[in-house]
């Protein structure tokens, strides 16, 4: 799945991926005045706001965009009818051609990681029918649990062709309390990352492999000694934009090849039209605003090569 | 929250939890079969089955337990059709009275948190109307983001009296991977125990914090330190039976009370009708031999005090 990833991002020139983590307070008031209309104040005018919403954005801009990575949680705290947009969105974009990363950070052992990896990655068998759950084509995972939360998800991605992206350094402040402790004089996420490449060793797909790792715009640095230490990993970088990650950080994010890394703006897309830079486009055409702001992104990205 | 589940604990003389996780293979045929008459090979007819299946146990235990902690992953799997049967799940033991431990081990940051905590154990405002998603009484969280992470689950526990588990130290195998790296002298589980302790602080209830721990019965030696670390927390224990945690290891999890911890099972309950002791039940009467289980646990935990 790596190289189709790759594919595209070549194809479009554009390592970058479209966050769709939709939240009420971000979606214009004629879609959710249609929306209560609809369904009235329940769960199920929520996730067709939400849904909507999300469809206006992906036609605008999946001829842009390599990929796009739907937030799980903003989908779930809708209950069902949440994580039914959830899947209409992914089935969506799949036909859109896009690549689907599902932000669902999930992380278990066992059998109970097995389930979670059939549950985004594959499918289960129903009395001898495969039935896919929410089928997408990579999932974000949780490395806390060790080879034993991750071994069940690289199996489901050697089965049906899928790729992970495991969290090794995250972008927000507080992520240094575990993860930058010193272990024999090393900070964890570098063990993390060790761990990453060695996993990865059992999915590679061309140059890279199915296994790739999550580190955050916001630590350059570190996404430099990691960019080393997992060579084969694509990163997925989420912390552009909003959270105050700089393009001309994320050069050491990449390999020489400009592949290797694939960079995630949620909020600065699909909410530009609340920024005074795209306030001309209105909030009845946000959608056209997150496609300026897409094709500002992929300049601004590209401009570090 | 953690009070209730401490009055449902003393109350049934039981600090036990059942784990409902149910795989296909546990489900008897006439139970699979009826299923599949009515919704063929189908997610739906896969749900049809967990729920019924669950509810023949529920039905059959609720007045032994305190409480149930559904594995989502198990549900999840059947993508929307297994969620719909969690959240039957979910309600119907809390309309027999059950505490609800959602073992759904979700972490993120910031706003992402924030909507996983409202979907298991809040609500969102849906243009005025409180819309509840899961609505568990507890959730198992995940802690390698940091305090970013945890922060907003414990403001929706307070918010709405419910309660977290934060993974500290897990029954797996290669829970030692990462968790038990040394950082400062001290494995880095003691680390979390500690930060355990301080977030336990801002969200007190009784004698104990509804910020409770997961430390696996497979572990003894590290939950007797951990015990000492977290003297206000109630601790998760995963790891019995199946696992091959033994009653006899457990003591140390407990507190002087008789309280702070409380013992999970699930397949050593659920699929008790399996093993060689319970076989005389039969097949079709599955769920009492997951009644005997449950009498056979509680007599095995309380032989330690």
């Amino acid at each position: 799945m790596i190289s189709k990833l790759n594919e595209k991002i070549k194809q479009k020139k554009a390592p970058i991926v479209v966050g769709l983590d939709p939240m009420l307070s971000y979606i214009p008031e004629h879609i959710l005045k249609k929306a209560y209309a609809k369904f009235g104040r329940t769960a199920e005018a929520a996730g067709e706001a939400v849904w909507q919403y999300n469809k206006a954005i992906v036609d605008a801009v999946y001829d842009l965009t390599p990929a796009v990575k739907p937030q799980i949680a903003m989908y779930e705290q809708f209950g069902i009818a949440g994580l039914v947009a959830f899947k209409r969105t992914v089935d969506y974009c799949k036909e859109k051609g896009l690549i689907v990363i599902g932000d669902v950070k999930r992380g278990d052992i066992g059998s109970t990681s097995a389930a979670y990896a059939e549950a985004h990655l594959g499918s289960v068998d129903v009395d001898g029918e495969k039935i896919a759950g929410f089928d997408e084509d990579f999932a974000t995972v949780n490395p806390y649990l060790g080879t034993d939360g991750i071994k069940p998800f690289i199996d489901v991605c050697n089965k049906n062709d899928r790729g992970i992206f495991i969290l090794v350094k995250t972008s927000n402040p507080s992520s240094g309390e575990f993860q930058d402790r010193i272990v024999d004089g090393r900070p964890l996420y570098e063990l993390v990352g060790e761990k990453v490449n060695e996993w990865g060793a059992l999915s590679m797909d061309g140059d890279y492999s199915n296994v790739g790792a999550v580190v955050g715009a916001t630590y350059p640095k570190m996404g430099e000694v990691l960019r080393k230490i997992m060579p084969k990993a694509c990163i997925l970088v989420p912390g552009y934009g909003a959270q105050g990650g700089k393009a001309a950080d994320l050069k050491p994010y990449f390999n020489e090849d400009g592949l290797g890394a694939i960079v995630n703006s949620s909020r600065g897309i699909i909410a530009a039209y609340k920024q005074e830079k795209y306030a001309k486009f209105s909030e009845e055409h946000f959608y056209e605003a997150s496609r300026q702001a897409v094709i500002d992104m992929i300049e601004d990205i590209n401009s570090i090569f």
